[in-house]
């Protein structure tokens, strides 16, 4: 029987290992530059793009250790995209998993090169790795103007508050599921998986990607303060697009679980341990139940 | 005879076109994002970067129109340099190439994002080049925290108001003369340059980096506004580092010279045609005189 949480928090010890051999030690010049960095990339999170790119690889017969550094490099641009969406000029969010965001400690202009300096680090990461052109153009798809930096542009839109189902879809594809979907390929890439293959794995992650952003607008309205680590229904009250304002709760639950049948239905095509990822897909939306 | 002039008329137009093949068309989705990352990159623009590459290129038998590509993603990643350092929170300037600054005409957000998606753009394009890892590890070491995002850190942080020669030297290396130096060496790796090659454009590009931002101390001393594109003095009025508080006009003249001497000696090392490296290391100090 595959135990789920045990496989999360090995994992999560491994992503933190990797991170902090990763970055530039805090001592290292410009220490507050340095500090600002790992002071977000530390503050929490579930490493659920490196633990899925791990996984994937997996899926395909690869090892995780071989794709742990790049999933050093997803957590990386992950975080770049959290320190940016958090400063006043766009979010605008005083905290970020229950701390101040990293502007109200650092300050504006060193949040803002701090998410320069990971978005940087995360394609010098993936330049020294075996396929790191390949892994590269993949990371730069799902992150540029075309993925999460035009998701959040147009998330920020005025014109897009109206609540619209295909607006709403494109946004959350482009600004959550991108990076996620490119997180799966990019362990079968490192796993030299074929073209068939990692269509099956960029169809998983796009599935699970929507599922994941869909359960966390349920969340931002059912859950409290102090599990959400940010302010409750602060998408609906800034008139952020949301599923739930779009298409009501039931509906966006009945979504969520069909979205991950579907994600499911794809491991059919992989041959390797596959246990992971099926675990990983329930995962996304259990915090519901 | 070489005419440089004519040379970089004609490598001007060849990176003008080469940039806006490259960049997502300002009619495709979102529009506006699309529009402010062609704004800042069409305003002017010496393309300094793209015109070293290829020269370094050249020196060593390789063809400029196969560095092309990699001028496009230097000038993307120095494009996304320039509108970050002129944000409200960083330097907070209002022109730029005796323009409006990307924030003061698409506002805050729009030119973060911008910005971010220039970078990205950088490493997308090098990773669909011949050598693009190699090319992407260059370039990102060059921008990150160690490079470019470090120097534009330390320029800012209040303590390195001091005019301290070696800090001074620190900052302009990192935040200059690391991505001139990148360029050097990319035109280099795309044409298949060995490592003491490698290594002779990597001093030549060291050199007239320095040399570089030497001159643009000096001219923002004594030139005009109409000139220059921006407020005249304006850096000591900030109490900026600038190399005339720190080693006064004449040393800083006599420094610049030396500084192009010492990169046309690295030539001596190569075989291809060195005419227009030759010419390039006078220029950057020629607009002194």
């Amino acid at each position: 029987m595959f135990d789920l949480q045990q496989y999360l928090d090995a994992r999560v010890d491994w992503v933190n290992e990797a991170l902090d051999q990763a970055l530039p030690q805090p001592t290292e010049h410009p220490v507050r530059l340095h500090e600002a960095m790992r002071y977000s990339l530390f503050i929490g999170g579930k490493r659920l793009r490196p633990i899925l790119c791990m996984a994937t690889a997996e899926a395909v017969g690869g090892t995780a250790k071989a794709a742990l550094p790049i999933g050093v490099a997803l957590e990386c641009l992950h975080t770049y995209s959290l320190i940016h969406d958090d400063l006043p000029a766009m979010d605008d969010d005083d905290l970020r998993r229950g701390q101040p965001t990293l502007h109200k400690v650092y300050g504006e202009a060193n949040a803002i090169l701090a998410g320069d300096s990971l978005l940087t680090l995360a394609f010098e990461v993936l330049a020294q790795q075996p396929h790191g052109a390949p892994l590269s153009l993949e990371l730069a798809q799902a992150a540029g103007s075309r993925g999460l930096a035009g998701g959040q542009y147009e998330d920020l839109a005025e014109e897009q508050h109206a609540q619209n189902r295909e607006t709403l879809m494109r946004i959350h594809a482009n600004k959550t599921g991108k990076l996620i979907r490119a997180a799966c390929r990019m362990g079968g890439i490192s796993a030299g998986a074929n073209t068939d293959q990692l269509d099956a794995l960029g169809r998983y992650g796009q599935s699970i990607g929507l599922a994941f952003q869909i359960a966390d607008d349920i969340l931002n309205v059912t859950s409290t303060q102090e599990v959400l680590g940010k302010s409750v229904g602060s998408d609906a009250k800034r008139e952020k697009l949301n599923y739930i304002a779009c298409i009501g709760m039931e509906s966006a639950q009945a979504e969520a679980h069909d979205l991950v049948g579907q994600a499911i239905k794809q491991l059919d095509a992989l041959s390797g341990d596959k246990a992971p990822l099926q675990a990983l897909a329930h995962y996304v939306v259990e915090r519901l139940t």
